[in-house]
Order: C-alpha cells, then structure tokens, then sequence
C-alpha cells in the first residue's frame, strides 16, 4: 500500500458517500480508532517502510504503519531513539501517534510530537495528497499546515507519510522506583528531579497504590516495594554511566533524609529497569479488565489528585 | 494596551480598509516588521506584563510586548529559563519571536517554538479575539488552532498573549570555542559534541572567517584565536559542574588528537562565554553593514556550505 493507493481509495468513498474509519494499530485507549457504525476501515499497516535516515541530522523519514518499536530500534540500531515511548509501542502504529499526538513516557524530557515531527504527507477526504514533508528541522516557509494533522485523530486526512527528528540515545540509563506516603510528597519529589538532573532527567511518572495492584493481579507479578499510597519511577539518560549512578544514589539518600520517599530501589540494570517500567506502562491495560471507561485527561499538576480524592 | 485595544483598532481598520502592519521589537533581520507603504503601525510595546507563573509546572504566562531579555531574567530567578535564546534578545518581544517562529542559539537543544509554546491569544482582522490560551503541557482537545500563528508572521492576527513552558535552568554551563581547517571537520565535530554530551549539549553552531571579521571589525573585538576556515562555539548545560569541565577538556583534547580541531578555548567563566558568543551573536548585526541582503534560510546540514563555495 501507499499514497496513491489511499489517496484512490478515499476519492471513490468520498464520490459514493461512504463513511471511513482510518486505523493504524489500533491501540488507542479512547477509542478514536473504533468505527462506530458501517464505516470502511482503512488499515495504514501494509504502509511499514522506513524510506530514509540522516545520519549527521538524525531525522527519519518513514511511512505511517511503521509500528513504533520497529522505529525505534532501527534509530537505536543508528546511535539515535525515536522521541515517543509509551505501553503499546510493540504494535502502535507511528502515524497513529502523530495522528494523536501522544504523549507517552518520554513527554516530559522530549515534549509533544508538535516539536519532533518535522514534516507529514497526509491524504484528505476528496483524496488530494497534502505535501509537508519537510526534512528541516527549521523551516519557516508558509504556514505549518502539519500542526493541524497532528492530534486531529485522522479528522482531516489520513496521514501517509512521516519525518521525524531523532535525540541521540543515551549511553547511560539509572533509573529509581520510588515509594512516597502522600501527594505532596510527589509533587515535591518532582521538583527535586527536575533541579537535581536538569537536563538529564528523561522521565518522572506516578503511580498510585490500586493501579499498581491492578497491574500486579492482571499480569501476576511480585510487589516491587512494599505497600505506600504512591510510587514514582524516576528516570535519568545521558552519556556517562559512572557519573550517574552517584548523582541518583545522593538523589535518593537526599529524599528520604527528607521524609520525602519512604523506600526506594534505584538500578541500572535493563533487565530490571523494564520490568519495573511494567508498573507504569501497563496501567492502562490493566485497568481495562475490570470495564473502566477510559479518558485521556490532562490536568495542572498541583490539582493534579485532587479529582480522585 | 491590552487585547481589547487591539481588538478595537483592528476592528475599525477592517470596517474602514485600513492596512495595518504589527511590530514588537522590530529587530527582525528580514524585513518583516518594517511597513512597506502607508501601514498603521501597532505597536506591541505597551504590552508588557508577566500575567502568571507557575513554580511547579515551569510555564510562565505573559503578554506579546514583553522582551525576550528580561522574561529570561524573570524567569532565571525561578530558577527556570525561557527556551528561546537569539542575540537581539535585549529587544526583541516574544510576541515577534513566536509569530515568526524564531529559531535562535538554544536551537538544537529546546526546538521550535510549536514545542514551547503551550498557548496564546491573537486578535484577527475583524477584531476577533482568538483564545488558545491553555497552560497545560499536553493538551489534545480539538484542532490545535494556536500552531497556524505560530510562525505566520502576523498574517493571520496579532499575537496578544502567551503561555510558555520553560526549562530548569542549569547551574552548570561550560563552552568550547574552536578553531577548524575546514566544513568537514566541522560536522564531524558536531557529531561528535552529540555523541559525546547527548542530552546535556545546548548549543553547537558554526561561524566562517569572514563572518567573525564582520563581527571583530563592527565591534572592534579582537579576534579569540588566530585565523582559521571555521569556527565552532559548542555549550554544554547540566547540574553538575564539576563533572563538566572535565568532559569538555577531554572531548577537546579527543578532537585535538584526531586533528579535526587546530586550537581552542574551554572555560566556564561566565564574563568570558559571554564575550565568546559575541562572535556568533552579532554576525547578522555586523553583516548589515555592508548592505548585505538579509535572508534567513534552512539547509540540510550535509550540504550546508555548498552554497557558499
């Protein structure tokens, strides 16, 4: 499959009035991928070619169906990473990210597609071809056309094709898993991360106690702490493995000097490091078991809990 | 002045035909804010107050007049800095760098603007008052509007407010400045500085000869090395000092071994890299001059000095 291909597709559905559902790997967790009705689903997954990488820049150019994982192992594979990560990357598709604008695990280090998807090929609902391809990362001709692609959930177009810009992989990975006794605690902690790491702190997510034991009963797996009504994973990526264990260790002496962290496990183990990601990334997933309707909600941080409380 | 005023004015010019041309600091090196024929011109400089800021979260709210140079300064004493950086920032306004999508020196490090800016209100011809004003890092609720006026250069509105994300501000800077034989070496060096420093690598920018004889004979500096083809000013920005300097002083002498670099100078003293970035900040200054055209073009790295030669 390819543009052209979609691009005939929607033409005709458009001329007989048919109603068209685009999906990449449908894993979305709003259901923005799911037809409602009869409408024709149009799978980009047959559109799974990388088509260009730029060794001196580290922008990837690629087609839509390209399943995230694949993606980001091929930039791994260069020295690179593709800047998205988030639970379902073994079968998401990246134009469904983009199409979504997800956010993912690495948000707060690597910020929205806005700022990483560099140009996009989209195919709208008459079946013209719209053309940002772009491979700049600055580029100021015109207006950006591609923003409104990104995150309109497939409304305008299908979007076909992608570059995007990818960060240097870090060498050195430390991450710490974190048990905290209230919210404040968290709130705190995070500050802490972000003045202690600065630049290398690659993500500080939170977990609460019944979503952690909703991943512990639906995958079996042991406690990783013991109980605490909050846990965080605090993660710190550069190019100096050494330098980085000290900074974390002091970091999580520092805050349970504080009173701030009640028990922690700090690691540069992969193996382990993954399997405490599972804590947090299988979140989603595990809550979808027991028939919770899923939202996709941001909220200002200070206010943060409040809803839930 | 605030939103209401400009509103005013663009409604009556509308209903009466009038053309109008918005300047904030008018430091735009292309000709953007200059009026070709008989503009009204709108001033943005009234409008200069910091309306919010939020410790937790880092975004700092404020209106389109305020100058780079002293949100910054607002921002440092938080402890946070703005993520556009560029050498009018003593008086160019943020209302400017977002309509034109400013690029800047802290480029390569924090990306454009559609990854910054988390929100804004523009004012359209008619006197409409646009709101995008939302303050939340990732917010995926409907079409994202504010990106077409990011970067339109005051075609589409008047850009009257914006919400801003700003980093942690290091507390460990360190630069290198080199001296280099020729393009090659150049990006081979930028590749190394990314591969060496990853995450923590702020800026890597690039001067030609006769660029920093522009700057030398505009300014009456004297020159920071002896002649070379090249130059190249590489930041690296982090939280711990310490560590920093000796990861500069050995990729230096690593560059210096593999003869990419002919001589440099590594410091961390403020007073100095403040004087070194002189000779990449006032190029565009000192090349008006000598009635030089002024562009502002993108181009692949690869084949950036083609064009030169």
């Amino acid at each position: 499959k390819n543009s052209d291909e979609i691009s005939q597709i929607l033409k005709y559905c458009n001329e007989e009035h048919l109603a068209v559902c685009p999906q990449g790997g449908n894993t979305g967790l709003v259901g923005g991928s799911v037809p409602v009705f009869d409408e024709i689903i149009i799978s980009t997954s047959l559109m799974n070619s990388i088509l260009d990488f730029d060794q001196v820049s580290g922008v990837l150019v690629c087609q839509s169906g390209c399943v995230l994982e694949q993606l980001d192992n091929f930039a791994r594979s260069k020295g690179f990473l593709v800047p998205v990560d988030l639970g379902a990357k073994g079968s998401c598709h990246i134009g469904g990210n983009v199409s979504t604008n997800a956010g993912g695990l690495k948000f707060l280090r690597f910020g929205s597609l806005h700022g990483s998807v560099l140009g996009l090929e989209a195919v709208i609902a008459n079946g013209d071809i719209i053309d940002c391809m772009s491979a700049l990362k600055k580029d100021n001709t015109g207006y950006d056309l591609k923003h409104l692609f990104i995150g309109s959930e497939g409304t305008l177009g299908i979007v076909t094709k992608i570059s995007i810009q990818c960060p240097v992989a870090p060498t050195s990975v430390n991450l710490a898993f974190l048990g905290l006794n209230n919210f404040q605690s968290v709130i705190e902690t995070f500050q802490k991360a972000r003045n202690s790491f600065g630049q290398v702190l690659s993500a500080c997510e939170m977990v609460d106690l019944a979503s952690i034991q909703a991943v512990q009963d639906h995958f079996n797996l042991n406690p990783p702490l013991e109980e605490f009504p909050f846990y965080m994973v605090v993660e710190i990526a550069s190019s100096c493995q050494g330098h980085d264990i000290s900074l974390m260790e002091a970091f999580v002496e520092n805050l349970m000097q504080n009173d701030l962290v009640a028990n922690a496990i700090v690691t540069n183990d992969s193996k382990q490091m993954i399997s405490l990601w599972k804590f947090r990334e299988n979140v989603p997933e595990s809550l979808r078991q027991n028939y919770v309707y899923t939202y996709d909600v941001s909220l200002p941080l200070n206010n943060f809990y409040e809803i839930i409380e």
